[in-house]
């Protein structure tokens, strides 16, 4: 399969719902509704919708009717960007290539905009239009594993120890489960509520499952890598300086070989996962790689 | 009925299934944990909450099997505290005595704690343990009523409106439809969702909704009304100069008298819309004239 054509053909499909179930700029909610609208069609990978499409698909299920499930996703991965980019966070003003949402519509405006994101996810996920596609069960159940791994055990929580570990050296066990919360929740939520859409049995849920927390794995340590290889390229430090840096990261626990290879380690394991799956599956087998090669 | 003695009995039942409820400060998220458990049990009305359980009540329902639904409100009202009162909204150092959740925490954690308590009001209302004194029909509904009263059509709407409105002349039709957002939609929202639990026929779903309308409306004329008047003592000047004040008002248009008229006539138009309900509606009746009442 071409996962490149597959990647912007599903992007397109995303973003065309998006612009359709998002609220509308106008009245005198226009400049909050344009600020979600600014972050939310900035740009970006789609990873999260499209892996919970892919999965459904993988399934033999047509994900048509259940685009607000799969757009909720955004909205939770995009205010989670815009909360993290204030100044009072990670301060940062630029995000792909555009101005953060808080250079634009200033600090006040951001933190509503991605109270309003957040919000908007579970008004999408308790519509009635989903049903009778959906059953009422399973909307319940999507939205249990949504805002589980949204909240303070899953993203919220991880960036909360991500910023309270900031400068302070931190055990692999922390840095484990910091990961797993801040970036593997809510790409492992992904991947089971595309398992509840798709009809999944008990084993195929936890098969899917252990491929969803496998790729999040996978995700986490090469963005530590891109990160580290990054920096060595901008400093012109030699690459393993990595131990330097105040955040820990995979790299300085085991170097950048040991580290490529657990990515890899993973990226494998989550493949593994999806053998009692048919062809229809080869979109996520595809996107495990991708996670390994992407950037590069 | 002795409504002083009713409000702090449901207090304590509100505030024990909260502690009960709310996460456990431990391990590695415990500083997340307790600033979200800090803005959560440092006092408060409740009165949200209690008319979500007043509501039940009115309908003839036991509402203790319900008290996840209960405290989400309050999970809900708390977020918009910490987050109002941010440096860079509302700037607020002092909430109920107490220092605020940023000055205690620091301004990231106080961000996320927000952003955790948002989220868990969520995860509450999907809870499983909920059924079956729920149907998965009426969990869903209560959560699509808390999620639009709460979001960029609800109170986040109305903050962003009170924050872009600061400092300009606002017409009173977007003074109605700030005060209608910013703090009606979440006390509708609450009766509302007391009305789903108790089982409320269609007209008697429309009845509370006009009275949780109605007390809403009160509710903010009174706020505008405390803050004039606090403002009068503090600064010693004569009351009715609140066309001086940035903010627009109710008093700011109509002058004091005509202000406290208005706020009298919706505690009315709240208690009429009782009539078809039995004695087991009196707490509700008492609590629209405790809300004229309250602070005086």
């Amino acid at each position: 399969m071409n996962l490149k054509a597959y990647l912007s053909e599903k992007r397109e499909l995303v973003e065309a719902a998006m612009a359709q179930l998002m609220l509308p700029a106008q009245g005198e909610l226009s400049p909050h509704i344009e600020a979600m609208r600014y972050s939310l069609f900035a740009g970006g990978k789609r990873i999260r919708p499209i892996l919970c499409l892919a999965t459904c698909e993988a399934l033999g299920e047509d994900p048509s009717p259940f685009m607000p499930v799969i757009c909720s996703l955004e909205c939770i991965h995009t205010y989670s960007l815009i909360h993290d980019d204030l100044p009072a966070m990670d301060n940062d003003d630029l995000r792909r290539g555009k101005p953060t949402n808080h250079v634009v519509f200033g600090e006040a405006e951001a933190i509503l905009a991605g109270d309003g994101l957040l919000t908007f996810a579970f008004d999408l996920l308790s519509s009635a239009d989903l049903q009778p596609a959906l059953t009422a069960e399973k909307q319940l159940q999507i939205i249990a594993i949504l805002s589980r791994a949204s909240g303070s055990l899953g993203m919220v929580g991880g960036q909360a120890i991500d910023i309270a570990s900031e400068g302070k050296e931190i055990p692999f066990e922390t840095l484990r489960y910091l990961h797993s919360c801040k970036t593997g929740a809510l790409i492992t939520a992904a991947v089971q509520m595309g398992a509840v859409l798709g009809n999944a049995s008990s084993s195929q849920y936890r098969a899917l499952t252990t491929y969803g927390q496998n790729i999040g794995l996978a995700f986490q340590i090469v963005d530590d890598l891109l990160n580290v290889e990054g920096t060595t390229e901008q400093l012109g430090k030699k690459a393993g300086s990595d131990a330097e840096l105040d955040k820990a990261t995979y790299p300085s626990f085991f170097g950048l070989e040991a580290t490529h290879k657990k990515a890899k380690e993973a990226v494998a394991q989550a493949v593994d996962a999806l053998i009692p799956f048919n062809t229809s599956a080869d979109p996520l087998r595809e996107l495990a790689n991708y996670i390994y090669y992407r950037k590069r």
